[in-house]
């Protein structure tokens, strides 16, 4: 049984409360928010958890072996390290920090006091995404290419741009999925507030290989759209976030390269390509709450000292390709390199 | 009343040959093909059109005053011209050459010789694309993106890029509907078969304003999406394409900009911006086929001396975004200017 | 400030007590349920409020001047009775009781005792169904038909058929939106599990007039499906329930009627019918929580002694259709005559 | 190598025509038809087949081995009977003939005579119903009830209802894909224009077993729609005859009985259904024309005397259905008994 302790009771504290509140292996001691009012609600719910607006209070409390973070993105790295150099486990809200320079230091902080370092990387933890993974793994053949579309008419931001607040899912989606990682990433985009950041971007990732990616996110689209492509040599997926129950479709389509020299004129050529149109097949999925699924691991995590499919590495990498959009959009479009993520030796 | 001779009879000449013999105005005179096959196919069902394989003798013949050309577009240029030099208003399929050099000197030489050349952007002339039109001219306010997603799984071709085969719809649509011209294009984008074009590409395009455009091309894809957003200050617009009547919705959705100075702080600034949403509407569209519309004009441009929608100009405004982004493909998506059309003193 | 308990704390309690508790106007002063666990969730929830196992000591409370009734179904008649005879106002769930004769009785008490008896056909108060009464009293024209289909793979119940649990939603929406009333009722269904109320079932409703209303009701159907068709002389509605926001869609389509005689040949027949296609529109639809609207009515009615929108004859109305729909079930369908609702003198 | 002739030219006929003209093993060899122009236009598109408003040359002509009719129900009972008597093998429109006497007696003439009589039940043909039967025969389980929805804003027919227009579609496919024949028909509908048919109406199919089989057609819906549900005790299907290509979704959803009295009490009976959702799985289907799958049938039941899947008693066996349909609907949806089939001795 570990202590745990959230902070910050905002937009997604109450998700992290209520599901710790209910995991096996965790007793949820504390929750930390600077508001008042929030505080109260805490404790109007859960009357047996303590409440306090002051970190360090938490900090010192040995009962607690484990600090979740819920708190805005330039606050993650003060109040991660500190916890993690007092000792504590650390989960906290994507994207990890604000910079890969701030989650570098924490993955190597975490790593030198073998402390779990996780990231909510909510997704990777809902039935749709690890079916996705499983079928990348195997059935899908070579994987030709992720194309995820993210509109909607959604809250504008003041601080971050749309791809901090939306792309990053998508990101951390791929991060898992993909059989490899992005060497360069490019990136355009619009403000259509003056002084404001941009509220629509076009993101491509570039591979060692024909791999390609692109993410559309949009804070001002007059619909919502959630949709995957993942094209494969053998079979192809349409990932619906939005269908109630049949969010995967797998579709045994495609083309088959027919052997034969490509030199010996038109109509050899024309022969080279086939088209197969087969079934469609939509797998059921554990529909299970994806944050529960997350914090069990979580708590397996810090119980058995095991690393957590999103860990820090993840969220650093996540951070690196986020970094690396908001340069290429400043800048047209350019194409930014993504150095290798180091791992500490 | 204008004699007419349709070059080509493939795979879209058939459709020219039959909207041809049924418009008023035209009087649909000889087809021409260099395939005997097709030849008799049209004499069997057109008994009273003459059919030859001489192009030249369609050239010569004086009752012909237009010519239509539906060839393979390494050709257009020199049937374009050849007709263009014989004295023959010209209507040419889309794109309208293959090279902005070539579409150049045939917009200089219809210029010269005062007749008509047109390009076949046939959506130009359906009704949901004069609709969208109408609302970028009001009602939509300003204009913010253009978003079009054109996919599905589609016959690889061996000459040209999935650009050239697909993005040319969305290009004409632009051309026509959008309130400028763009002033740059970037483009990535993938071949999946060795020594083949791209068959999945991304275009940018760019705008001296906070317009930006964006159209994803694929060949590969699972399911068929024919979906173009437009998001304006005041209204949004879906155009799907292959809903069978309501094709474009008009959404009374969007943000409202409160005035005030952004600089007194974070409370002042979220009060910037407003959410709207309103009615949607989708407006009975005139379904009669686009083609017929568009030979219908093309006569009366040639009776009238008048310049169509879809002129030389424009096909060749096309043709250099298409050619750009050829560029751009082959350099990792880097941006390359688009030099303003010149036109004809 | 009218005093309010609840009584019932099962599936819909809860939805009650949350409204209630937030209710202007009411304060919420007691929990009735058979059940410890339930009431020890209450307390943890709301821990000013009282919670007992005791109906009695609730009619007995002074301050109590209404009861809100959620539980099953065949215990409403004596909980209603016994509270209308006690002085309180009371508001109870759908259907308002077992039978007919129950549900006159509750309303005769009512009436003559000058208190409120609500019956919580929640669907009136949602802006989707506000919208339809709105077009059905003017745009729409003459209304031809109305069709609802309400499908899904459902809880199988025990003691009810699924014309008591499904189609009492349509039966209380017909009520508020048709101009008329039915006159008689069919229907056919079937079980599919031996011993088992009928778990597929079509109702037809007839009026005095020329027009049709039809429900399909399944517990057994793969897929979800809430969708209803209101067809008029001059516009139609298409209300589907499982759209996130454009619920509601009016289509300006129909037929045109020409004046002349129909006796004169074929040629003049074919001449009567016009078919009109126009825009369509999707209005925009107070999307508040429906119950919240419908406590609020509540309590104003208590107070002001006015009529609820769904008052006891509604509910009376509703179950007679239920009762007789009951009988034509076990009639292969017979047509059933429905009484008219008697109303106190 | 079998002649045929068409007789009619109107709606239907030019698909025959051109499905006979392109079917291996026969010889298109007259058109008839009253109206010259039509027959003008036959001449044009095919020159070498013979033209004739003379119905009785056709029947004359010793190389016609087989007629195919599509001329307005009322004339095809003289038809047909006239050229099974003059020995011509018959393939006719659906329904077959006006009413059951008139089948009846076309279909002892052609077994007397031992000739094929073919209907003209097309969808019986498509890959969508092959494999609907396919899954009837075996995946589905006890098929539970069959449920279509065939509606839209349609032509309006001055001499039949709806029923003889829409649900003809339906009749056919379920007299192939259910495993059952009906024993009874009951029936409501309106009309909505003075003095003509009905032009919506709601069939109740009644079997000697728990399937139960329902259909709701529709001149005046403001959208169309054709879907059919088909709830088996293992598998349930979704055929959505307008989705391009995945028109059959077979879903691993339904209830399982679990063994027990159903005496013991409330929990015993919750125990009895579970509940089960598994994959759903759209099967790649045959998308070939369907009418030339038919002919092809027709004539090789012509060459090797052998039984059409749409023989002529079953469209006996779809008039008697229409037929108590329509009695029943001009008695407020009284239950029609349908008698059984006879064959000839």
């Amino acid at each position: 049984m570990i202590g745990v302790a959230v902070v910050g009771y905002g937009y997604w504290g109450p998700n992290l409360v209520r599901n710790f509140s209910e995991a096996a292996g965790a007793e949820l001691l504390a929750v930390c928010d600077v508001n008042k009012d929030r505080l109260a609600a805490v404790q109007g719910r859960y009357p047996g958890v303590s409440i306090t607006d002051d970190y360090e209070s938490i900090l010192r409390d040995p009962r607690i072996n484990a600090v979740a973070i819920a708190t805005p993105v330039t606050t993650h790295f003060r109040l991660a390290m500190s916890a993690l150099m007092a000792g504590k486990h650390v989960f906290v809200e994507k994207p990890i920090a604000a910079s890969s320079e701030e989650a570098q230091k924490m993955v190597d902080e975490a790593a030198r006091r073998r402390l779990v370092l996780a990231v909510d990387h909510t997704f990777v933890h809902t039935g749709a995404v690890r079916k996705m993974r499983e079928l990348v793994d195997g059935g899908l053949g070579e994987i030709y290419y992720y194309d995820s579309v993210r509109v909607n008419l959604g809250l504008f931001q003041h601080d971050v741009s749309v791809v901090w607040d939306l792309a990053v899912h998508d990101l951390s989606i791929m991060d898992y999925v993909l059989p490899s990682r992005p060497v360069a990433v490019s990136a355009t985009g619009m403000s259509h507030i003056a002084g404001e950041p941009e509220n629509i971007a076009y993101l491509n990732l570039l591979f060692d290989s024909n791999l390609i990616a692109h993410v559309h996110v949009n804070w001002l689209a007059p619909v919502k759209v959630r949709r995957t492509l993942i094209g494969g040599s053998r079979k192809m997926i349409v990932y619906d976030d939005l269908e109630p129950s049949e969010k995967i479709k797998i579709y045994d389509k495609g083309i088959t390269l027919n052997g034969g020299s490509q030199a010996n004129g038109e109509a050899v050529r024309q022969a080279l390509v086939g088209y197969r149109s087969g079934d469609m097949w939509a797998p059921h999925l554990d529909m299970s709450e994806a944050l529960g699924t997350e914090l069990k691991e979580f708590i397996r995590c810090v119980e058995h000292a095991e690393t957590p499919l999103a860990d820090g590495h993840a969220g650093l990498r996540v951070v690196r390709i986020l970094e690396a959009a908001t340069l290429s959009l400043a800048q047209r479009g350019r194409v930014v390199e993504l150095e290798p993520v180091r791992r500490v030796a």
